[in-house]
């Protein structure tokens, strides 16, 4: 079942309802070994994911998550457990089981703990890419708490500042903050100026990377994103954003015993070798700080005071982190996730490939 | 007391002894009113910048405190006090303290209940400038912690972005993690391109500024840094440098019920108004996630990773952050601080006004 197209995502892209979209994640994890309440909640999340416009990390990475099950480079029934536990700190092994998985797991022992002890930081090694980094920094959000978000991207894009061996990600950062009438400030980032999806992205529609993305072992600007792999990402803000993927790779990857630096293992090139994913989240309960309704009024006002603040000529609008997401999370999940074609047919082959039921 | 002048800073930089220059700052700042620990204490963390080469926030804003303290705008004896804590969380009333004080109580209370809780984070409101971030983010090392800190800038150059009017700060966060032979990383760094002092060394020099510091409230490129009024500043990657400075006002402003957007007072421009300056500290007891001994092992390793990967035609050195800072310390705490003309004579005066010894 699919509904209208519209012409802003062209001819090709048909609208999928997200519970459908979800039940097809879940099948096809489900028939490659997960049990079904994992293959669900994997399924929920991804899709989620697409529904809220982070479509380079929704259903488009199915086909990569079941080859790295099937070639035992995940775990189908993880053994997660808690290495090291304090009242608002937890390490906690996932067992090489999907990030989505672990992710969730460490979220909920974060907001547990943080409901008794105000804050609590709960780390992860052994874990997986997840998805979209606001996917865990929103979970704490519906308890009254901040969220806070912090990985060791999948894959080495980034070298240190002034070198040309890549041995950072684009290790991300999202924080999320609810409102009371205004849809939560949820800030979700690399700390390179482009993400290396949007690279990948650049070159299949055969167009030019503006300066700034990408530079040449040379130091010179690379432009043509089909050159991409004779090149790297440049940080934000020059050695600060190196500064920052250096620090959240110390805190996300080194602290928990996970992997950052050399050990990092490209998962797009590597289907098999456990990735000893790291991650981090922190949750802030609002209480522990302020009354929880007063906050969420000054965060409302905080919204409007930039929304109404003059803009520079030739700009429509200015925008709160979060807030194109909301927007596109409010449209699809009315009128469903746009599927293109492309996309379609290799769930299509998935599907067949897998004996189950297609999208 | 002085030691020999280096070439490089000029003929005019005489050095000081960083003993020295506490005193000096204590003996200002009692003879003002402050408490003589107090005064000893803002004195220690003042020239503890200069030592390590955050000149920007040392001796240099003597005078400014000093002007602050007499205007009423800043407590001398400050009753500060816990308004609500939990096992892993505190909110502290700085009373109008100086920010050093309040700032300085804030870490100690973060690095008690992070060695039990696992991991602390404490907010302040009611505070003051505290000089640079990195110093309150380096308190809880001694201590086999990982330290990081946000505070709300004292005062707005960022608008949102897409717009025109300064509702942001340069809102800066610092992180600091032990290494075991190699000196702490320690990351300081404002969310905008430069800091807004940058801009003003440029005017003092009469040197134009790279594009991409600032820009006009035409969206033009600004480059004259006496012009520095007709414009703001820019954030480090665009949006995302607006996101973070956006979140860490939320974080250390808005949550701790301290200033944040418009109700931020400009504390260059006005020495009277109370401030109500907000920061945040958060203490990670590092044996609630590993053995410490071999945490800082990994960390030297990442250290020596980056230091000896290759470089970028044209540069000499990769740098970790805070190597520079760390090199800066190691002289100064040695040689002394350099101390220019033009700073010894506003010193001078102030000394003078004061009626206390001269540095």
């Amino acid at each position: 079942m699919a509904n209208a197209v519209k012409p802003s995502e062209g001819a090709e892209a048909v609208r999928v309802p997200v519970s459908e979209l979800r039940a097809f994640i879940a099948r096809a994890l489900e028939s490659v070994g997960l049990p079904a309440k994992d293959a669900d909640r994997v399924g929920e999340l991804m899709a989620e994911a697409d529904a809220r416009g982070s479509e380079g990390h929704g259903v488009f990475r199915l086909p990569m998550y079941v080859k790295r099950i099937q070639s035992g480079g995940m775990n189908k029934h993880p053994q997660m457990r808690l290495l090291r536990e304090q009242a608002a700190s937890a390490l906690l092994d996932g067992d090489d089981g999907m990030g989505h998985l672990v992710m969730s797991r460490a979220a909920e022992i974060a907001i547990d703990k943080a409901r008794k002890a105000g804050v609590a930081w709960v780390g992860a090694r052994n874990s997986n890419h997840a998805g979209p980094a606001h996917l865990y920094a929103r979970m704490p959000l519906a308890h009254d708490m901040i969220g806070l978000y912090i990985a060791v991207g999948s894959a080495n894009h980034l070298p240190p500042w002034g070198g040309i061996e890549m041995l950072l990600s684009t290790n991300p950062i999202a924080i999320a903050i609810p409102g009371l009438r205004r849809p939560p400030i949820v800030l979700d980032m690399a700390t390179t100026n482009a993400a290396y999806g949007k690279v990948k992205v650049k070159a299949q529609r055969g167009e030019t990377m503006p300066e700034g993305w990408m530079m040449t072992r040379e130091g010179k600007p690379l432009t043509n994103p089909k050159r991409a792999g004779e090149g790297f990402l440049l940080p934000i803000g020059g050695p600060k954003g190196y500064g920052l993927a250096l620090m959240f790779g110390l805190l996300a990857g080194t602290l928990n015993g996970a992997a950052f630096g050399k050990n990092v293992v490209d998962f797009n090139a590597d289907s098999k070798t456990k990735t000893n994913t790291g991650h981090l989240i922190v949750a802030v309960n609002i209480a522990a700080f302020a009354d929880v309704r007063e906050f969420k009024q000054s965060v409302d006002g905080i919204w409007d005071e930039m929304k109404s603040s003059p803009k520079l000529p030739g700009v429509d609008e200015i925008r709160l982190p979060g807030e194109r997401s909301e927007a596109i999370h409010v449209d699809r999940t009315a009128n469903g996730v746009p599927v293109s074609r492309e996309l379609r047919q290799a769930l299509d082959q998935l599907a067949d490939r897998l004996g189950v039921r297609r999208l």
